[in-house]
């Protein structure tokens, strides 16, 4: 299971005033918190600050790689920003996306290959927008393997995103979905599928128990990494669970040591 | 999804000593709290009382009755314990359980023709006793299947229990019963899959968590019913999520009003 920790993102509150205030030790503080809980990805999100975004984003990977050994997974729409960020990166960074939109393709696919990145494709396109069914996600999955192996993407470097819609606004948005992962899975069986979870329980109540719930779904019909907040105990306490009941943790090594680690 | 209530049994020390001091309004009280908590069935099982049993669960069957208008499950391995509550019981009872042993077999299904019973039929026979893979699980349901249709059993009263075993004996104990549950939906579409679910985690700390994940897990290949403490409200919310997730619940009124209920 590979978890990008996604903490670091101006849209929230406390990462905001950091960034404004230059608070460099409150930022590096959260990337080592996130990578001690596990996360095998540090998630780096300017996109609130606009105008700024383009200077911030890169600050933000030099930042957090002077204090992290793993890779950061550089998040944002702007094609210009992820540059820049992936001219500071040391190593082979994540890029957080790339569409199956016309414009969006073709100004970030030279930047993977350019850059050796692994890359994650959200299921949208410029006709559909973002999808309802599974049907037209895989429309948009068949064109993105085609468009990423073709410019010589490996898939085990592709995770694809099929992009949560809330169940509030309709009931067969969760199995929409969960089909959509399986079927990845079958016909792409290298490339990983990856998602932000907190959309499927917009507009309701309880909202942990729902994005809890879902996380152990999508991961019985085969995704294998999540963008989450890692210091979130209970619901890496399911995530890691679900992980050694899916046969994927040989004596239950994983699961006892992250049993241990929370009874210090 | 249907709910049997676990708690009224007497391997609980609480339900031992209420039944040794004959407490009926304890153990009424237990039964009329599960069945508000949303229990579908209340279980009764008085199995460790080994000399007694042929007496306490019929008893359990009537004080039960006279305060709770839903179904009971009659638990218990001996079929004369067995028949002695289902001539106390009113209306249509489930029996826990059936298996495919010989002898369980020819003693248990004549109870479910003649008082027209439901049936939680466990994978179990005596040539493998209790199965390790999802193959010796379907080649029991089978012979389960033919006995039970042969005999007139409706496929919507059969509840096939794959029986769980350690995922710390054998890591993948976890995906042999996955596998079981989608291939009895797939091929039985009619008939139901239940679960005592804690078998799972025998031998590991954080339980719970590990019997959480599995629920969800197990419903999400299929499962329609569970063996559970319905009191247990992290449970209920997790199953209940999940439940709306799988596209279950139109316009998420169960989940809105179980939200509801716990703000109460």
């Amino acid at each position: 299971m590979i978890i990008i920790g996604e903490l670091i993102n101006t849209s929230r509150k406390a990462i905001a005033e950091a960034v404004s205030k230059k608070d460099v030790q409150y930022i590096q503080d959260i990337a080592k918190k996130q990578v001690e809980a596990g996360a095998h990805y540090v998630d780096v999100n300017a996109g609130t600050l606009v105008n700024d975004e383009i200077e911030v984003l890169p600050w933000l990977v030099k930042i957090v790689q002077d204090v992290v050994d793993i890779p950061l997974c550089i998040d944002s729409p702007n094609p210009n920003a992820i540059q820049k960020a992936l001219e500071q990166h040391r190593g082979r960074a994540m890029i957080n996306s790339i569409t199956a939109e016309k414009d969006r393709l073709s100004q970030v696919l030279p930047l993977i290959t350019e850059y050796d990145a692994s890359i994650i494709a959200l299921c949208m396109d410029d006709k559909v927008g973002m999808p309802d069914t599974a049907e037209q996600r895989l429309a948009i999955v068949d064109r993105l393997a085609e468009n990423l192996k073709g410019a010589g993407v490996d898939e085990k470097d592709i995770f694809f995103d099929p992009l949560i819609k809330p169940v509030s606004v309709n009931i067969n948005y969760g199995t929409e979905v969960l089909d959509t992962v399986a079927a990845i899975k079958e016909q792409y069986p290298d490339t990983h599928v990856t998602c932000g979870l907190s959309n499927i329980s917009f507009g309701l109540p309880a909202r942990q128990d729902l994005n809890q719930a879902f996380l152990v779904m999508c991961m019985t019909k085969g995704m294998d990494s999540a963008i989450i907040n890692p210091l979130d105990d209970r619901l890496m306490s399911l995530l890691i669970s679900t992980n050694t009941l899916l046969g994927n943790d040989r004596y239950c090594k994983e699961f006892l040591r992250f049993q241990r680690s929370k009874m210090k």
